[in-house]
């Protein structure tokens, strides 16, 4: 969990003070002659741009071959773009390494889990834990922080991109020599790690370091131990953090002056880094968000904004990519409607964010990212997307009293925690359909749809503050996050919890006695076995509700549990299903079985109201729209694609068009 | 085929000759403190138990470095099941090599078709043919036998564990190297490999035996020599024996007075293992069984009980590994229903166990097993699962005198062959669909739901002493297998085939001239060309049945031949579907096409009373039932989730639970 | 493009001016013992085999071992084919290599994109780049060459077999070497590659030819380069065409007599080999063909004929394997229905094949496949299929005069692309799913179900000559194809072009300023966006049509422009959908989604008239019958399993039976 001991936002060139909202994009000139530059910076002015991302990928244009340094042509953009009052978030170019490189050095060359070296062709073709590798990208960093470490238009450094994207899980002798070392700082001893491994099982006890390994390809249809898989999954973000602090760290001894992000990518399924252990890492947090197809891609924008802006602490962020329109990488990219541009830049506003940037400025006519879209199509400026831009930035300037003012805590939060969601979904489990991520989207949108703002917020960051706390599949559990969750319903909390939590301790060790160990006591429950279901079924309830993927058999063992819903049909028939212990003014809920918004949005609002948490929207607006609060700042978010009346808030008439944002001063009611 | 020269059972420690059913379980007592050992052997006490396979995975405990060895433990152990009169079933331990042995010899570790090494960190990652493997096994054996030859408690040697269930194949040079010799031992002369793998085709034609190898990976879009690759089952199905050869020789030299065995594990689809090939080799069989999800799922425990049952001999087995409830290794995973413990268990003694043990005695904390239920779940023994165990301890005391009795053959037989199986599952065919094994299934569950007893037999057992044998896809043919068909139906027997069976010899060469060629005369139908149909085709016959992926194009050649039902529609209307020639008092029967469970049912009604089988059961318990008898002992098994009502052979009143069984003495009706 | 410099058919042994179709197979007499050869030669005079391919897998057999040559049983079996008059397309036996090569240089053995090496086992486990491959093959073509160059059976040879079919794709070091070299010579220098791969993009630029490589498995998740890609396809075709040429240029120098050929296998979605690129390479053309199964399977067969028909360049080829029934090789292998096997083999002729031949003359008793039909099945002569072949001979003998005439084109075509197919099906798209062969073949069903003939054309060829000219997704456009097109269009032309036409140039860079780059001023629209359909999605045109797959945002800039659809619905409600401008006496029209056949027949409809193509059949045959015409012969190929009555033809109460052809003189209406 971040706690920012020296937060530090851009370092702006010019009027340093004044409030404003950042607005740009990755700028990648050197995919372009140079009489398009000048026409970049003229049409970025147009767009009100103040702020560009550069030489994210150009250490081959940089360093054209080993020893030799090409720098005239990034002088020549410095000065352009200072020259327009352009600021620069420099990159320290590290993200791919040249052929140059990979050639004379395959061995910094990736191997993923079936032994298969990953080539060059693409990008992120290095080991996190290569010492080659890090020679050679520190050599470039020192070499861009000593000649532009003084620029008049440095802004702040940018590391690497996208750690861990494409990189993240190497396999090699470099990845085995570092997971040993990073074990032996873990456990001490190969007894401490035999135990946390359980090694007894399979015969799989070491007797010396040097026999440890990742876990690579092993026998078919058998299962790798699961402590080893996740202390994997927590060595690797480790690794690429260890190579992050090497960068961060030259560059700090170098430029002590300038503040330090790198872009995390914090949406959809990408779990593999442990970004709240980050945070601290860096001066301002900085995130990449591309929107996903589908019914909750809406949602899961604003609940991995909001996220990010409580990994943040709360404080400013740095949207440094999202899209104007289609992306190239999905099956079928579909460009976006009129007033999504607009209304996704602004719902990352809405939860902190204080730039918004995109990739890229101008969509590349080569490449494997040609059918992403930018700040400037294929088709020019003469065009709706840039209109659009335009208008974004118009926007963006109006809003700058927006500008440094942190979110406003919500009084509802749902945690979320990596080490549950990398070991609630690993192999030989109960069911392998369970989605970590999901279940709490869908919590989150149940919150949407009853007009209840809610935190998304680090299961290791501070929540004790919150009324009411849901911690979905909380499978994870070390002693302490139990007593922690003991004290804050002790303490008057609300806490809602679900199937699957509070099963394991931090080596994926049951706590034993009955489920959920860690949690059996505090909810009043006792379950001897799960009861997953499977694709084909599903489980009635008598609130009208229906449960799938999961269910479980529940003793009701404290008799003053309430039972708020009971399975009718089937084996489970009149047994509890959803429950709730109020052992003072807090309380504990459990809900067994997967409900999915339809069926969360009934049992939260009566969850809710019996915490206490109301809505702040007046009623005709809870679920059209989205409310979140900066400081004075009120953003009403159109979630459906048909007008929303808002008289109620913005005076007799006002309607919000579809996918429209209306930022409005907070009403003190 | 199993002849059993010398079937022994377990040696008991105390009152040897007291006919009793084994009960128990795997006992790892390593993954847990002393401190929880005396509470094991109390509640195994509790729940009757009476044997414990111990030490499976227990090689890197025993063995911690090369060299260096740990008993103690295993000591106190023995010593503490041996002072509750629990015998022990101990095992090699050789299941999975240590980390130390292959951080030091890497040379051990199996390579998959695609030339990955497969990595320690689940299990069986070792290649059966591996020398260096093969001599630090027999080391491990020989320290045990030398420790624990002697020991009181000694009940039976467990030779590793599941031979071939994670590394069957292995196509390294170890393999190659083994395989070449195999081959030598099989066709003496290289032209008599060229011969028997039709290597004219496609160049292959060797002119050295070096230059064999396994079916590795080839080029994409192209089929591998069809021999070659049937064969190489063969082969891993030999070089798994060979390893369990070694270790049972240096066994029966160290201690020949205890019997030694290794759990099959015939269940489902694995096939790596020619099962009846290996019974012979053992004092007595053993088997892991875990009952799969869906319709058939307890039928098709039946069958492979029933199987097992007549891969023994008639004789008693041990069922050496099921389950109290959920396993881990499923997508989803269920725990057993009210019932299902027990009459899973029983089935299995209905088929002729005369022991009933579990995957585990306690539930694993930690490790890749640790949701796989146990006799004591997480929950404790505090549980309806240690409950249900108990109750079946107390049910295996009572029926103490099932024990030693041999199981009654059936009148009817289904055949079941490892080469068909495999050689018909195999590319290139005329449709990749065909499932053997569960066109068989569905036979086996035709006789259940008409009340029919049908004992499973391998093609190459005794099988003539049946009245009625159904060969279902008995594709490979060798000539002897042909003439000992032709002299059954020729002697008064009733045979029933189907679609693509008898086409090929055992070099998977076809049998030339019209099809089904080793059985075209039997028959007296011929065969030009195949029909095989897609998923969405269906192919409906005269007497309201509807085949599924396959049909033939059928020519009666022999006028005698009765048409039992014509295709109705399509280019095969008025064709026949399925023939029945009687050439004598007995019979030879010809399905075309796939039938399912609900197109054999009224077929093999009428198959069966023209072959003067009938139903041992009143009318009122036929597919309600199943039927199993064992000497004087008849099982009766509720197959449904309804009461079933038994008055006609258990007394007016009675009733069988659902899922629940009944054993009565033998009506001698 | 063939130009056919030197165009000579085979020399048959006998009246060599004689006009008459050819009639074979391949023939492996090595698979079966010399008595059958005599039963062999029998049956083909009787089935009227004239000619056989021999030796196409022979190279082990012929050369058993390094050194060692055994010709005797060739010798023999040429002798006997001579003496029964039936001529021999001699294979250069270089398909596969056999055993003892692989063994001794297994660095001949391909590498597939994830370094995994492809082993023997199949065939075609070659590397095409491999110079110790090449040596050993060319040793055999000379001795092949010096022993039957002047056999008087000779009629053509026929080098290796199906080239690229299982081998195109090679990633190991000789391909990088030859890659690079390939490069070298395309581009010039470093710079060239760098501007053309569009390296400046994620720091791929190259310093060094060195650090070029094959695009071998990259970086998870991401892309490698396009153009790379696209290069790599490109050098793959070409470097087998290397091979083809250097057994070619061996065989012109040692028998300047002789024709060569090699069997093309174009036909579904295979697309390795760039076919119009290899025509003028070869005396003539040849192709393998498999029909396919589904609703287009017989429309794919005509296409492919077709195809072949023009890459021919009008001129008569050799079709030198079909199927006379089942295959083997896909998941579900039918029979074919009667008529089919001379339906099939007689639109091949109609579309210029002067020879008919299947794969295999015997079928084969064992190897990979054995369940492949062949002229004479497994059930012998006295079979459908044998009696089947024999009429097709006879047919074929009736049908002399058919030979050597060309192939009458007609005055629609649709063009037809290689570079196309492989660049629009690239990954990193708008959209994954298009596929760029079924629309072409979608529009070649609309043309037959207008009765309308259509020729197939490859976008290199010489179509300005045709009214009307449908380029479905076109979408690599260099400038020089650009321009024929508006030269076409100018000159009075008409063309249908499609979504996703007119896109990128040669490097696979986009043409800007909004799409189609290449193609929007003779269009007269612009598109700022594409808009792909998700699968589930699809757009309803106001002339009842209804889209999947595509839709694009069309902005009508030329007023002129007719719009003749309009979307209905979403949000591109009211815009054009189809659009056609007409600048002079030309038109140019654009069809912005995926209509399928049933929509693509109305809208071909209207556009055929307005270019003035009409049928040339009366109206009651249209989408009843193909019609296909070569010199002044009509063949009437019937496309339904009715009959079809064909009186208008072929005189009062002529019925096609259901799959029949009919052959009639060309009408002079």
């Amino acid at each position: 969990m971040s706690h920012h001991p020296r937060h530090r936002w851009l370092r702006w060139p010019s009027e340093p003070d004044r409030p404003r909202l950042a607005f740009g994009a990755d700028y990648n000139p050197e995919q372009w002659p140079r009489e398009v530059w000048r026409d970049d910076v003229r049409a970025m002015r147009t767009a009100g741009v103040n702020i560009v991302s550069l030489a994210i990928f150009s250490w081959a244009r940089i360093q054209p071959r080993a020893g030799v340094w090409d720098f005239d042509w990034l002088d020549e953009v410095m000065e352009l773009l200072h020259g327009h009052d352009i600021a620069v978030d420099l990159a320290t170019a590290t993200a791919s390494p040249p052929p140059w490189l990979t050639a004379a050095h395959p061995e910094i060359l990736p191997v993923d889990r079936d032994g298969h070296t990953r080539w060059p062709g693409a990008r992120q073709h290095w080991r996190p834990t290569s010492p080659v590798f890090r020679e050679h990208a520190l050599a470039l960093v020192r070499a861009l922080a000593e000649r532009y470490g003084a620029h008049p238009a440095m802004a702040a450094w940018h590391i690497n991109n996208e750690l861990g994207c494409h990189n993240a899980y190497d396999y090699s002798d470099d990845a085995a020599r570092a997971f040993r070392l990073w074990l032996r700082q873990r456990y001490g001893t190969v007894d401490g790690l035999n135990d946390a491994w359980a090694t007894t099982f399979w015969s799989q006890r070491f007797s010396d370091w040097e026999q440890v390994l990742p876990p690579r390809l092993a026998a078919p249809g058998s299962f790798p131990n699961p402590t080893q898989q996740l202390d994997f999954k927590r060595f690797s973000s480790d690794a690429l953090r260890e190579h992050l602090r090497a960068e961060r760290d030259l560059l700090r001894a170098l430029t002590p002056d300038l503040p330090v992000t790198t872009n995390f990518l914090l949406m959809g399924d990408g779990n593999t880094v442990n970004y709240p252990e980050w945070a601290a890492e860096l001066d301002f947090v900085a995130n990449d968000h591309y929107r996903l197809p589908g019914p909750q891609g809406r949602d899961e924008l604003s609940f991995s904004a909001n996220l990010i802006g409580n990994i943040a602490g709360g404080l400013p962020w740095y949207l440094m990519e999202h899209s104007t329109s289609a992306v190239n990488w999905q099956p079928v990219n579909k460009a976006k409607l009129p007033g999504e541009l607009a209304r996704d830049s602004l719902t990352h506003v809405a939860h902190g964010a204080d730039a918004v940037c995109f990739f890229q400025w101008r969509q590349s006519a080569g490449g494997a990212e040609k059918y992403h879209s930018a700040m400037i199509p294929h088709a020019g400026e003469d065009s709706a997307v840039f209109r659009s831009v335009t208008e974004l930035g118009a926007t963006l300037r109006d809003l700058a009293a927006v500008a440094g003012t942190p979110r406003e805590p919500a009084r509802a939060a749902i945690l979320f925690d990596w080490d549950s969601w990398w070991a609630a979904e690993q192999d030989s489990h109960p069911s392998d359909r369970l989605r970590y991520r999901q279940e709490a989207l869908d919590w989150y949108t149940a919150f949407l749809e009853l007009g209840l703002r809610a935190d998304v917020v680090p299961a290791g960051g501070a929540w004790e503050r919150y009324e009411l706390v849901v911690a979905p599949v909380l499978y994870v559990m070390p002693a302490a996050l139990s007593q922690r969750l003991h004290a804050y319903v002790g303490a008057g909390g609300h806490l809602v919890t679900t199937y699957f939590s509070g099963i394991v301790d931090e080596h994926e060790h049951v706590w034993l006695g009955g489920y959920p160990g860690a949690l059996r006591d505090l909810l009043g429950i006792r379950i001897e076995e799960f009861a997953p279901l499977h694709d084909d079924e599903t489980a009635e309830l008598d609130d009208g509700s229906t449960g799938t993927l999961w269910t479980d058999r529940i003793d009701v063992v404290d008799p003053a549990v309430e039972v708020l819903a009971r399975y009718k049909t089937g084996e489970m028939a009149g047994r509890a299903a959803i429950t709730r212990r109020a052992p003072g003014p807090g309380s504990a809920s459990y809900v067994s079985t997967r409900l999915g918004p339809a069926g969360l949005i009934p049992l939260l609002a009566g969850l809710a109201a019996r915490a206490g948490v109301t809505s702040e929207l007046p009623a005709a607006l809870r679920g059209q729209v989205e409310l979140a609060v900066r400081g004075p700042h009120r953003f009403l978010i159109n979630r459906t694609d048909r007008e929303v009346d808002v008289s109620a808030v913005a005076g007799p008439g006002s309607a919000l068009a579809p996918r429209a944002v209306l930022v409005v001063p907070q009403a003190r009611s």
